[in-house]
């Protein structure tokens, strides 16, 4: 189970952006996944596929509304042990 | 068109971690896309759903060797012009 | 005020690091900043020369430990509105 | 010695950016570093103190330009064997 960090970043339509990252996050929450907004990214948890078709589509659905668009996903999957965001925040005493 | 960064480095295998690189750059090959390795990443060039399907390849193919991956995509898209990896780089003087 | 995310990374280590990063939150608890964990990176609010010398000790501290450290720093910086973790947060309804 | 690579945009300035990145390409060339710039970043070479001066210098002048800017500064360090842009292209068999 891959933990994945999603930025959407709509360049050329001003320096306010939240207009925007609140569309990625409503898009995020149709999907089979945990969403946790942060102040630099919004991190997924779920099944691969889920997350790749959540961020395409959160993608999309900014350039929609944006020029341009930077966007960046992170992915952290491991096979050895099970991967969650309870589980890495539990391991750097924070949970 | 956007234009792409894929990074996929694999945690916990030593750190050496080229042959790995290699194997992803192998597999971007195969799929229609302008693929350009860099020294911190390799740089894609084509069909949004292309460059998805590649990275999740890639992404997968490095994880059935290792036990843990960090991989990162960075899309660039823009709706105004065409977007491609020369016309950046003519951009800035480069090319 | 800028705002910022760090995560470094050892690479070769095996693939459990949580040690390491609990290393580097150390760090930059000494330094004048709001230091958030996270399930993907750690994010910071101070100074920029601050965030800076945390980021150099944290990278350097990380790398006495292991052969090799890939680290990123992100940075998002404003001139026309106060830049806080508290206020991004807000923006996107989740505070 | 770290390789880096750096990404310095600015947001709310309009779709086009590559005057910004050619502004901060000429702050890393002042600096003692082999800067090789791409399509989506900025490849540095160089000592770590270095680095961080260049970056902070580039993205105080996008900054003073820009309403808002995103930077990111990603670093590969290793005590290991030397580490350079050629040593990881030829690695991956690109030089």
């Amino acid at each position: 189970m891959p933990v994945a960090e999603v930025s959407i970043v709509p360049i050329g339509e001003g320096p306010s952006i939240s207009k925007y990252v609140k569309k990625a996050i409503e898009v995020f929450k149709k999907y089979n996944l945990k969403v946790v907004p942060g102040a630099m990214g919004t991190v997924l948890e779920g099944d691969l596929d889920e997350i790749l078709r959540a961020y395409k589509e959160a993608h999309e659905s900014v350039l929609k509304d944006a020029v341009r668009v930077l966007s960046t996903l992170k992915i952290d999957d491991r096979r050895d042990k099970e991967n969650t965001i309870e589980r890495k925040l539990k391991a750097i005493g924070c949970n």
